[in-house]
């Protein structure tokens, strides 16, 4: 087969690698996957996560950090302030990630019962489901229609 | 806010959480990068990943044994035959999964230059983007036009 192109090129500037090294933790996943789950309270992610309370801390510290959430005071009748996490619009824009991360695991880790959570479509109701459209519009079937090119901020290995 | 109904919900088979305890973790991401890439051979994924040796071992047994990838001899002339890896039907579905980080990489991590690689319809030239659709056909504009239900694997926390 031939060498891939991509082989020439210096892989420091990577965005993927980029991505990876701010969210790609398994603690860091659990807790994106919570706020899109509307889940904002420090206590229920704990619980939902079984992350220890230092990590889920050091966790949210970062994602507050980076801009993914952001934090928002709320107050119960009686009770002292406290902070609730929010998605920002940079971590909204992770739900593509979340989604494929639910599809794969759908179709390769559910259980006999089948999938914990459909996603519907709000205006109609069908299901819901990644895909990859390209400018002119088409659908793509398969990652075999894809081909990659080096962009701008490609360098090559000196 | 109403109180998610997800919280409702017992999330010991969540399938996001089987996604990320098989490939939640920065070295298997960037394997599988490579992957995508079309980097097969052990040298080439060592250098482009930078993992040490034994971490790059380990990532690419874990991802054979889990059948994401596959082993394949090849042989160059006068050395002895090696391994190689590839993706497998099982690791090509984790496409959109690779696609969604580098959107988010190029559009919150990409340097001045721009991203490092596009991608682009085989059969058009177009760029490609993953987008959301529904089963009716309609592409969705923002996950605030999802609603997730709970699906048949759904069990309420008694």
């Amino acid at each position: 087969m031939a060498r891939p192109w991509i082989l020439e090129y210096d892989d420091t500037n990577c965005t993927i690698g980029a991505a990876i090294s701010l969210i790609g933790d398994k603690w860091t996943f659990l807790v994106l996957r919570e706020a899109f789950n509307g889940v904002r309270r420090f206590d229920d992610m704990r619980r939902r996560t079984g992350a220890p309370r230092q990590v889920l801390s050091g966790r949210l510290a970062r994602l507050v950090a980076e801009g993914l959430l952001r934090r928002v005071p709320y107050q119960e009748h009686g009770q002292r302030a406290r902070l609730e996490y929010r998605l920002t619009e940079k971590g909204l824009d992770l739900y593509p990630l979340l989604v494929s991360l639910m599809e794969w695991g759908d179709k390769y880790a559910a259980g006999q019962a089948g999938p914990q959570v459909l996603l519907t479509h709000r205006d109609c109701g069908a299901g819901v489901k990644l895909q990859l459209g390209c400018a002119d519009g088409h659908v793509l079937e398969s990652p075999r229609d894809v081909t990659p090119l080096p962009g701008p901020g490609a360098r090559k290995i000196a």
